[in-house]
């Protein structure tokens, strides 16, 4: 990994133990290289083989994105174990909307002083999250700044880059009234809107991270709030291929339904939206009943349980569907194309 | 207890304030972009083109890296104009030490609540410095967290990546005693020792940032603290494709000279500086002074003065020293090499 960053000890940091930390997470990040990359730890740049024979004309499609305010829970619960996940699924999700594959994924953590335990959780997490998807987690970064972070606070970032021919990018073709909008399952915030979610279930209603979920049985809010943003790499990328009246996928990130969707639609249609398609989750139902949020601010700051939306052209949306269903991933047609004006109605 | 009902932005984050700033920087922005560049703002993925018809066998460098604590001592002086740049040529100079060019830049700015004008203000930064090496500034993120960031704090991370043709990439060839080291100058600190600095220079001298700096007669701590990073690029790039017996470019960051030059070295030689070859900056000398602070931990915090160390052969050594000249960098020799381990002596 290239230049996990040095302190210097005046500042009450242990150069020490952050190199130990680095050699604790070696093993994990090597595991992720492959045959594309180039030269080992320790450059000032991480290199990778820029050579695509195999595509037409490559495009390399590339995000950076923070884990949000769920490090803050994560510290809570004392559980750092999904962030690393987190990041990476959320950058691998965003460039999958340019129908782009991983190709490499660099990490940053910020943080007041280095504790080595998140450190190593979250990095050998994101480690096992991009081995998943043959992403080469080929360098990182590391900043103890006392004073900028409040004391024991982290800030998670990843930049990923990805290449997609540019004859496969998305959104492409005609969106056209009817197509129809296939909502893909979340397992829960994701990595957006936590700064929300906290303020109603810690502040405004009093609860603990130990605290029951409200509507379940078994599950905490910690379980609710800590689980891992979803990957739909591997059961999306192969229906792109496969499908051509896929136009367009919609990572369902901070913004929600209603400002994400109209990123990957063209001008004169409309996403008609209609709720009762599915149930939001009991984290989504809890935030809503104990904050008196109204569904506009709910659509517009969470998921609500649709972590990814494809854009099909009517002919193929039962062949995606079954496909969707033996990658195991629940999905439900959610609405349909109207004319419009790349706008999103929720109903 | 608040009974009215919570939104995103009662929690603290505000955005369409976000997105009215995004929109006063997107000029400084698409001034960036060139001809590689396909897809505009608002894609989930930001898209550059990745063919490299002109090279033999393209490698793709990255690097991802935070300015640190200077932005505490941006906040104190309510300057954070040099930011953006700091980030930018940071990276550009990290990646430069493989011998790549930029192609592309990702920036991420976190805080505990936007301040538009310091956000404006580092993205244009940041865009001038991408501009003026030809690097499209293709990406970003804005986090806004309360909580975790201490109220009025930022932090900046940011994301390169540059393409260098395999034959030419550094290190490369064979290096030898008698080879030479040639020292590049800095203008300050650069990125890094900011928490040393500002400790030494704030907690124990009981300076303020407005306060003249000893030893000079027109500069306040401020305008020294806050030189934005040197960029290497446009004066070394064209020495490498220019001259063989350069073997290796080293980015003089965090560790110093003491740290950062090994990483360049084979592992049979060792790199002696000379100190008394040039006269560090005025601030490091009053850092040393004011904090007394041992010779050994300066050069393993701070650059120095030297902000970028070239290894060549002899025969070449005075070229390069003149091409430097005339394309306005203040170069010297500070050192060679002998036999050794890949180790450095600073005497």
């Amino acid at each position: 990994m290239d230049e996990r960053g040095h302190s210097y000890a005046s500042a009450g940091v242990d150069i020490d133990a952050a190199q130990r930390s680095l050699r604790n997470v070696t093993d994990a990040v090597k595991a992720t290289y492959n045959a594309r990359t180039l030269g080992g730890i320790g450059g000032f740049g991480a290199m990778f083989s820029g050579e695509f024979p195999e595509l037409t004309k490559p495009v390399l499609v590339s995000s950076i994105d923070g884990v949000g305010t769920k490090t803050k829970v994560a510290q809570m619960a004392g559980d750092y174990s999904n962030l690393g996940r987190d990041i990476v699924n959320h950058c691998v999700n965003d460039i999958l909307c340019q129908g782009a594959k991983p190709l490499f994924f660099l990490d940053y953590f910020g943080c007041s002083h280095l504790d080595s335990e998140a450190f190593e959780s979250v990095v050998i997490g994101a480690a096992e999250a991009c081995a998943a998807v043959d992403c080469v987690l080929i360098g990182g970064e590391t900043a103890e700044m006392p004073g900028v972070y409040t004391d024991g606070e982290i800030d998670i970032v990843g930049t990923i880059v990805g290449v997609v021919d540019a004859e496969q990018k998305l959104p492409r073709g005609i969106q056209k009234p009817g197509d129809r909008i296939i909502g893909l399952a979340s397992n829960g915030l994701h990595t957006n809107g936590y700064s929300l979610a906290r303020k109603v279930l810690f502040d405004h209603a009093g609860l603990s991270v130990r605290d029951p979920l409200p509507g379940t049985e078994d599950l905490t809010i910690a379980d609710a709030l800590l689980a891992p943003h979803t990957c739909y790499f591997n059961a999306v990328y192969p229906l792109i291929q496969q499908f051509p009246g896929i136009s367009a996928v919609a990572h369902i990130t901070g913004g929600g339904l209603t400002d994400n969707l109209p990123r990957v639609l063209q001008y004169e249609v409309q996403a008609k939206i209609i709720k009762r398609s599915w149930t939001p989750l009991p984290i989504f139902e809890a935030i809503q009943t104990l904050g008196k949020v109204d569904d506009a601010d709910m659509y517009r700051t969470f998921n609500m349980g649709i972590g990814m939306v494809i854009v099909v052209d009517a002919d193929e949306a039962g062949s995606v569907l079954n496909a969707l269903s033996e990658s195991g991933v629940y999905a439900a047609e959610i609405g349909k194309l109207s004319t419009g004006s790349r706008d999103v109605q929720i109903v």
